[in-house]
């Protein structure tokens, strides 16, 4: 099969200091990968004139797409813009409609006076389409040289993907002809990477080679994803369909949703079916629990509130765990959480509760109670149950893997009762 | 000068279609930056054989050292391994105190039979050094190539953290002769990157060629950062203290913190300095201000708790805004925030609060009120503060940049306050 092969390059020193994680090169993946292009290659290079021209010839000799972000900007660090005038044989000129567009951001959105150093920001090579940039001040450019499309985007997350969204991928899909892929997602809880693959060993020989099956751990999940990839979209989709089918039934027990979204989307789906609503009391994950849930676009339909008891006298004045709990079994024991369910379910009024309570670390441990034990309740009108769980990592790793359980845990809730 | 370079692959087909984010090169670059090692080139390539082997030709005609992560798992599509003992011309063998790491581990941490599956990820090519995993079953590896050092470590964040600093770091230590690298970092607030490049024009074109200065704007936050280079560490740290306080004294309106810290640790701080405590009242936030301040080791000194009033009924039960004020100027109003941040504090009885309500999108908008509105009070007992301020991004960025935005002002209280 004729494959339409794209390659990313990041370009800035922060990349390759580790100052920042670039999250632009996944964002176009995905919207590439969606309409058949396959990303090969992604490659990362600092401000340094070299780099970046070789990075050029080279990708240039595998990929037919080149995407391009970062080093667009204002400041003296920024030399990607001279440097694609030049790789393209161009010169420097003012593009009319960015000048407007800058100029209109400065007067009116802005309300600033506009510097020198902005209006610059309008000048492009004579060899390039502009791609307008309707999310700030630098504007993309496209090129084309031997075949191969060239695309050049501010590194500035929002800016890029509307440009991606808008420009990039409208243009492509008129120049190329794009195969189709196709990914199907599976998320499961509670079974290791391996065990899983011993699961589903006889199905996953079982499929064709041009579709693909890869393992996806993170937090406590792991993501079964198949992919296939063909031009006839009517047989592909049958095909998939089936594999999916037989590999879903296989992963039932463990199996959390029949596509690629999180959990606490999927924690969303399964409320709002039930039109039912859920707080949680949070201890140790300090409101974590209530920003996944509210990350969600449309979760005021079913998120009440929570309360952030991180001071034990919270959890006493606010929640009404007695005094006398947190002094004999203490903040972090099955006591105190279930405590925490009932009485913020009561609190809020809402039909299902969370509460938290553990040592995250670095500090914080006793003899008994070592880093990474963590109680977590759940509660309905009818039931409250608790169970402990132990994460043996870093602060961060551990609030988000005791997040990720106790939604978990919520979802057994939910499910086992409807 | 003689740099040493390294190129970090990244290999997975997960990075390619982008549905993980690379966080792991962010990370190597950090520490091989500190230990004075640059990092040249970075790639990620997918589960390809043809296209890893091909990426290790390439990367090691211009790297002293690669540093490969990924595809090292315990299932069908990992095929780095068996493909690194075909480039270094070995055989596999089974290493014998991987063996028994491997068994321990499922015998007295797992609590699971072991299976084949896993015994083989003992196996490991006869021509590596193998450094050891304490955090998973995954060895690490090291090879040798005409004066080349090539890493290969397992994918899993901790674990490659842990071998990274436990094994490669030291090793590329004693192999190099490294130079010096320091970096100096301002964190600013409340000025845009073009601004601040004008503030700073005269100093920037002052600096000599092997002091650089880079600017890192991210969620209305400006970071500056100096790097120096060199072998003669002490001239190298006076020059670039010099430069520095330069920059730091002309910044200073703006300076939030003269060292590479995030806003939260820059806002404990400053509560740990004046023994003060903080409770948050979050609405369009959901929890996310106070999951960043505890995110922070050692919170729990000076945050009290929270309270996510997502609902409006919590608003007006549990933080006192009376019905007629959220049915008349409505819950995104300054008199809300006002009285959200006031109440919060007396209720968990702190020395500040902060308040926020606004909507993030994407729904949720009216005429008066559109996407992207916000109101932030922040509050002592002396003085409630409110201020505007609008957010035009997706419903992510939003949440992130009201935090941001929430923080800074507490700061702004705090520190006109000592």
């Amino acid at each position: 099969m004729q494959h339409i092969y794209a390659s990313i390059i990041t370009i800035g020193d922060e990349l390759l200091i580790g100052q920042v994680i670039d999250t632009n090169s996944a964002f176009i993946a995905q919207e590439l990968n969606k309409i058949g292009v396959l990303v090969k290659h992604r490659v990362a290079v600092g401000d340094v004139w070299d780099d970046i021209w070789q990075s050029l010839d080279q990708e240039s000799k595998q990929a037919d797409i080149i995407l391009i972000t970062g080093g667009l900007g204002p400041t003296a660090d920024d030399i990607t813009k001279p440097l694609l005038c030049k790789y393209f044989d161009g010169e420097m000129k003012v593009d009319e409609d960015t000048l407007a567009h800058v100029t209109h951001i400065f007067e009116h959105i802005l309300k600033r006076p506009m510097i020198d150093r902005n209006a610059k920001q309008a000048e492009v090579p004579n060899t390039c389409t502009v791609l307008k940039n309707e999310k700030g001040t630098a504007p993309g450019m496209m090129f084309k040289k031997d075949n191969v499309l060239f695309f050049a985007m501010p590194g500035v997350p929002h800016e890029m993907k509307w440009i991606t969204t808008n420009h990039v991928l409208p243009i492509i899909q008129k120049e190329f002809i794009t195969p189709t892929i196709i990914h199907k997602t599976l998320l499961t809880a509670g079974i290791g990477e391996s065990f899983l693959a011993e699961l589903i060993k006889n199905e996953e020989e079982n499929l064709p080679t041009h579709i693909k099956l890869a393992y996806l751990p993170n937090y406590g999940m792991v993501r079964l994803r198949l992919t296939a990839i063909g031009f006839d979209a009517v047989t592909l989709n049958q095909e998939i369909i089936k594999h999916f089918e037989i590999l879903k039934e296989k992963v039932n027990p463990y199996l959390v949703a029949d596509e690629d979204i999180a959990l606490p989307v999927a924690i969303g789906n399964l409320l709002k079916a039930r039109g039912a609503t859920l707080a949680t009391a949070e201890s140790c994950t300090g409101g974590n629990i209530a920003h996944v849930i509210t990350a969600v676009a449309g979760s005021s339909a079913y998120f009440t509130g929570s309360i952030v008891s991180y001071d034990n006298r919270i959890k006493t004045e606010l929640l009404g765990v007695p005094k006398s709990i947190l002094e004999t079994v203490g903040a972090v024991s099955e006591e105190t959480v279930k405590i925490m369910a009932a009485n913020v379910l009561k609190l809020m009024n809402t039909q299902y509760a969370i509460a938290v309570s553990g040592i995250m670390g670095p500090s914080g441990a006793t003899e008994e109670k070592p880093i990474g034990m963590v109680w977590i309740a759940v509660a309905n009108a009818e039931t409250v149950m608790a169970k402990r769980f132990d994460c043996r990592f870093d602060r961060e790793r551990n609030i988000q893997l005791t997040t990720v359980h106790a939604l978990n845990f919520l979802r057994m809730l939910i499910v086992d009762n409807h």
